[in-house]
């Protein structure tokens, strides 16, 4: 059964609003309350639940805590998972020392540039190496996703290094569009793209 | 007419692609090539800009030059826009810093950040300011577009003071959901959900 990206995206934002209701120590929350805080309604979240169980009682709504720790189950969020960061620029350097990642679980393990003035600083902890010891690194870290962070017009050749090693997910910070093999998910964080959207508005009027 | 944001968002690939065949010299692209180089369909991009106007010659393609020129001015890509940033943690910092942002015709303008010890530095050349700021400095500077880059307990509060103080449109990257009224435009950079997609796709091995 194929499950579409968008019931996905809504647990994922289901999973970070039940853990700021858990946090407040809210038990129990309503079927209405929740889609409203997720800006869904709900039926969908129902629907987006029932792909993988039955979940909530009737009359009642849902158990925080109870549907917290199973839709970061479906999400795989309810495990540690290791990073590896090719590109330690501003942005990248940043994202090394971004504790909310940690927190959800993703920790950068490894962190490669090709600028020899980078290679062997620490950011955040992690030592930067050269993107000759990509394939090793990976392999011998058990990294399973790649960040990429480097100019758009090397980002394509440093996908294909980490697809090569073995990568089954990479998340895009560099603005242009990367081709993997079909076995390998690509996320692409666009915010060049998010801003033309918003000058476009700001120029047309528009409200699209 | 309202235009459907993904042709918007076609567009903005189009002109980065665009860019890169015009610095290479590049005259003249065939429709189909284009189309391919921005993931669409020569149908799909030729709908997108027929909103617009008519561009490119029939059985030629598009002329690199002419096509990239209408496009920045579809999007108001061909003018600077000022950016005021709230929130010079890591992220925030890097943003300010971040050249692409500049390239773009996208200037931050102004920086704030509650935290003492962060006012009156400056990075990227920006003198961080205190909150209180915000509604002076906006309208002196005539900044139009806020990025939010706070911790998502805070997000809200800052949405509600740039919108108070006119801001029109907001680039929102801390993780939550954030309400403001119809006429001002939002756009997330949500990057903990697109960690949270790529995990669930290893987790599950969907291809969704």
């Amino acid at each position: 059964m194929k499950i579409p990206a968008i019931a996905i995206s809504r647990l994922s934002i289901c999973a970070r609003n039940l853990a700021v209701l858990d946090e407040k120590g809210v038990e129990v929350i309503s079927s209405g309350r929740l889609a409203d805080m997720c800006g869904g309604n709900p039926a969908q979240i129902r629907k987006d639940l029932a792909y993988f169980g039955g979940f909530g009682v009737r009359g009642l709504g849902y158990y925080v805590k109870e549907l917290l720790f199973e839709i970061r189950k479906i999400l795989g969020a309810d495990r540690e998972w290791r990073l590896g960061l090719v590109g330690v620029g501003n942005l990248g350097s940043a994202l090394l020392r971004h504790a909310p990642l940690a927190d959800r679980g993703c920790t950068f393990v490894a962190a490669f540039d090709k600028t020899p003035e980078r290679i062997g600083i620490r950011i955040g902890g992690i030592k930067v190496e050269p993107p000759e010891a990509i394939n090793h690194v990976i392999e011998e870290k058990g990294i399973e996703i790649g960040v990429i962070a480097v100019k758009p017009e090397g980002a394509q050749e440093v996908a294909d290094t980490l697809v090569r090693a073995g990568i089954g997910a990479i998340l895009n910070f560099a603005p242009t569009e990367i081709r993997c093999p079909a076995h390998v998910s690509i996320e692409n964080v666009d915010f060049s793209l998010k801003l033309d959207m918003l000058c476009y508005r700001l120029t047309s009027g528009a409200s699209t």
